[in-house]
């Protein structure tokens, strides 16, 4: 961390700085130019403030970070790239994953019919919401436990590994009896005693990108999770909120590339909330893919206009059909194959299954 | 709700939406014009994704909603403004209240301090975090339980009724015993387990405004609280996160008489994050009692650059007691008093204090 | 447009609007319904405001537009596709086009290196500027008519026509000497007296998006154009301001098919603007590529660290190169061929150049 | 501007930056660390990219900037306010300005019925559009000349000097002959022909905020002006494009108490397009008198519902008086007496009107 004084800034606005990093263990290094003395800060374990503690002290004109404050989700601390492990599937590996399956999971018929379709058009994880996050009070809430059964019937049938959202702390145990993944919510990103309660777990979890995150809070919150023991973070680009309207969110596809750089940590993107409109959903799939994605999460229902949530953004199982085989020639172009369901991994699930 | 169909839409088209209106237990009616047909949707309960819904039916060009999605937090469903009482103050009554304190309860000394020298200045409530929504996991995570108690003592001494954060469902009712106002910070606006159990909480709670929330997304969350039981609802503008970042956030002033408008719930604002520096804390606090807020939230410290949370934004004592010396002329200037502590709660207080 | 009365609308409201629709030569159809009156507006050339002429009155709850404001630019006006020709080359038809140049013409080394150099690699179209909008007037403002000049000697030497920025009307003429396609800078997609002139010159276009812009405003502005008399639009994506400072701006590759569907005009896509940052550059071309743009607009400097304006997001020509190879694949694989330059118009110039 | 080098950086790394900043002139000032090395850059005329185009030499992490860009703006450079006199009246000085008028002007009788009004109830200048900016080319683009007429006529009744917007480089010259104060408008902030233009004019000129311009970007406009030879440059906040749409823009009143630290130019508010809703327009006009604003930019017109421009968010003459009786009030709270027409002025132009 540097502050720069202004030009007036007399010998005692100097020391007070000092004194200011003296109270916080810290010492400074002064560097005296032309017109301005620049302080640069030297320790470890920077208060979380202090960058605005500085700044507001007589005579400072401005204070700049030069490290990243995030560690174990880095690049540098970690310069391999991260395979999680989830179902038997790897993600971040070189093969590209798709989970696909409906919003919400409204009942056992719905749910079997999308599970088995997408997984014949090649999906390597089935999604599903049992506990559903919803703007109003008046809107279905999910079925809950209820839905976590039936999401089971599905990887049962299927031997495609679940990913399932978990809303609250008290909820992580009981979602994670029947997840591979858990799924974390734009809206709960920085939802701290949630990301410390799933940190805490031993199944890996999905990162959605709050609606307002930029890309290192999104980092920290990851950080919040891997520091509390789980290190199997993916990370979901979801699309950001803009100003414009034409969409549900703006897809930030750029993010993809970007926590390649910044991260080890692996990144699948959501073409389906990212847009909000099916006519979206493959061209936006198709351009993560291009992009770098190390894979995707996609809405889907058997009849999306009379779903109880999201329908508009949802694919058809044909849809669903038709991106994946575009998907496959997109990803050959860029050096990627598509993940394949292990083929044990099915035996196995549907021998249990069967008894 | 109202269905808007493209120019060359069919009769089969138009049907089609009828249809999907029929599943849902909904009427149509069709007014067919030179150009293009309109649907009207007729009946009650419209389900949450209606709109997106019937957006994406073939020959439907756009869909628009003409009512507002709240019911109970709506001025047309209850004219009369809501006062809220806590801890015996009122709060969106014609009187202006203030509360003041640390960002961070850090020590018994610190939030007495505080707590008696923003009470000597005039404030209202005393406000005080024990649970910290903090951006990093290596940063200062709150005193917790230890906090609250420390909360009640600088009631004890004052008589200010307390306003805490409370971050979890599972810590509603301890954070309940103690504070007069549960604070639900911005992070959790849409945090539905707990506005849920808050809702079900018999004190009042302020909600703040979520970083990228629409007003209509934060009336929704006041729904959720309304709808769960509790009427108690203050809401509190504190910034939305834009393109600018030479403030920490922008603080949305027209939230303000627009939210007088559209509802019945008492309003203030939060100049302290709302900005992120001190030196406008007190000009834009000025400017939210002009524009016709209920009241402030402050951030006080009695020594900022030692603070461990938001030391930058937080006013002096000093500091403090010159903005609420303007204040008072600003709010006669548009017809309003400053709240006075209650001297019965205030003794009474202090008589149990002294016990 | 629909204006939906307030539930306790009077007659007299009502008829207050029905006479405020015949001061603007509009017919009003009311339908009444259980708890609100609904107007509907019957007429063409609506003033620009009436929307919020209307939401003011008295007994107005909201007012909504159920007809996009654009027409010329729309998709219902004109169901196939635009292909612009500029320079003997078409932009908009299933070949795919690359523009590619340094972002400023430094001198005729600079200039002509990259020209033969991104024309060896594939590229379809010279872009530079020789009039810069700088974000201060201390920056290096572009050589002017020179850099016109040196231009003039790329596309001698290459064949390939040229693409320029005009920023003031008074420039439109002597630029449309030189100018293939004349370029609107993001700056100035609202600056309506120079879309205006362009409008009336015989040169194609093209037209950034702002920093700010709606799509509705972008096809708005594409509308000016078109208005004034000049159809040959083309509409490039450059990225959108938002919260997120990690790139320089977000490229918003939804665009793309969403003007597919609106609008008949072609679209392309500027990755150098888009991101800021040369290693981004790469893999956003591929992503707007599998997106379905019609073409991609590209810095590129044969020595990036000396170049006197945007050196950080120019690609090298090797990296241009690179680029190339894995674009033609990307197309490949979601069915499209990669624009080659035509020989004829190469042989052309190039012997039009040796007289 | 410091560039901090990546842990692993190399002495050749390290060489190379430095070679750069030789290339422009620059010499570099090495610092090693215990895990890093911060280079600082040392000279003066930076390039305007020199950030980024370090940013992307190997080895280096992250690059920041020290001082700001703008110098003529800033309140380094002047520490006292600047007080800028136009048609007599002071702007900037002690008494609080109130520009008021139609947004549009339309005819004789609607001017000079408003301009009469506003000065009745106290206004300081006229405000009138003759040239409009408008985002369809199908809506009233203004009386142009005739406009500019019909306000010297509104000035010869009234006294008020008159504010109007001037669009593009070569109007400027003849707006100049009518106004005494030029309008740069949001979306010419960064149109820089026209603010060298207008820099190479003798009136003053008022600069509104770019939708999506930072501060930063504002006050550069603010220096293009300025550094082309005119001092006189009034800023007006006007609201910046945020997520949300429930006003026209967000009034960024934050903006006020910022500009007043960074630069010694006078700030005003406009919470007519601020807001786009004529109820949101007094408490904001409030709320920037408190804030610290040098004064407002208010639409006003005899009968907002038959105006042909921003009808819903002019105030009308009843309402403009009503907001001017309240506002002297908030202004003594905060200690600003408001500016009172000069009588010389006023009988100075009515004897010239009178010949």
């Amino acid at each position: 961390m540097i502050a720069v004084m202004q030009p007036g800034a007399t010998a005692e606005d100097i020391e007070h700085v000092v004194e200011v990093l003296r109270l916080h263990n810290l010492k400074a290094q002064i560097s005296k130019g032309e017109q301005r003395t620049v302080i640069g800060v030297i320790g470890t374990g920077f208060p979380d403030d202090l960058l605005e503690s500085l700044e507001v002290l007589p005579g400072v004109d401005r204070v700049t970070r030069i490290t990243r404050p995030y560690k174990l989700a880095s690049r540098d601390f970690r310069p391999l790239d991260t395979v999680v492990t989830a179902g038997g599937q790897r993600i971040g590996g070189p093969e590209f994953v798709v989970m696909a399956g409906p919003c919400s999971v409204e009942s056992r018929e719905q749910l079997v019919q999308t599970a088995t379709g997408v997984a014949a058009s090649g999906a390597t994880l089935l999604r599903g919401g049992a506990f559903k996050p919803r703007t109003s009070p008046y809107a279905f809430q999910g079925l809950g436990t209820d839905g976590l059964d039936l999401l089971e019937e599905g990887r049962a049938q299927t031997g495609l590994p679940i990913i399932t959202e978990v809303m609250e702390p008290g909820q992580v145990e009981r979602v994670a009896q029947t997840a591979d993944v858990l799924q974390i919510g734009a809206r709960n990103m920085q939802n701290f005693p949630l990301l410390k309660e799933i940190g805490r777990s031993d199944k890996p979890c999905m990162l959605k990108r709050g609606l307002s995150a930029t890309i290192e809070e999104w980092l920290m919150a990851a950080e919040y999770v891997m520091h509390a023991g789980n290190p199997n973070v993916i990370l979901c680009e979801r699309g950001i909120r803009t100003f414009e309207t034409a969409t549900r969110n703006t897809l930030d596809l750029s993010a993809i590339p970007l926590i390649k750089r910044l991260s080890h940590l692996p990144i699948i993107a959501d073409p389906s909330h990212g847009t909000g409109h099916r006519y979206l959903v493959q061209p936006m799939a198709l351009a993560a893919a291009a992009a770098g994605a190390d894979g995707l999460i996609i809405e889907v229902h058997p009849q999306p206009e009379t779903a109880l949530s999201d329908g508009p953004q949802s694919l058809t199982l044909e849809g669903f059909a038709e991106l994946m085989a575009t998907l496959e020639q997109v990803l050959a172009a860029v050096g990627r194959p598509l993940a394949r369901p292990r083929a044990s991994a099915t035996s196995e699930r549907l021998a249990v299954a069967a008894v």
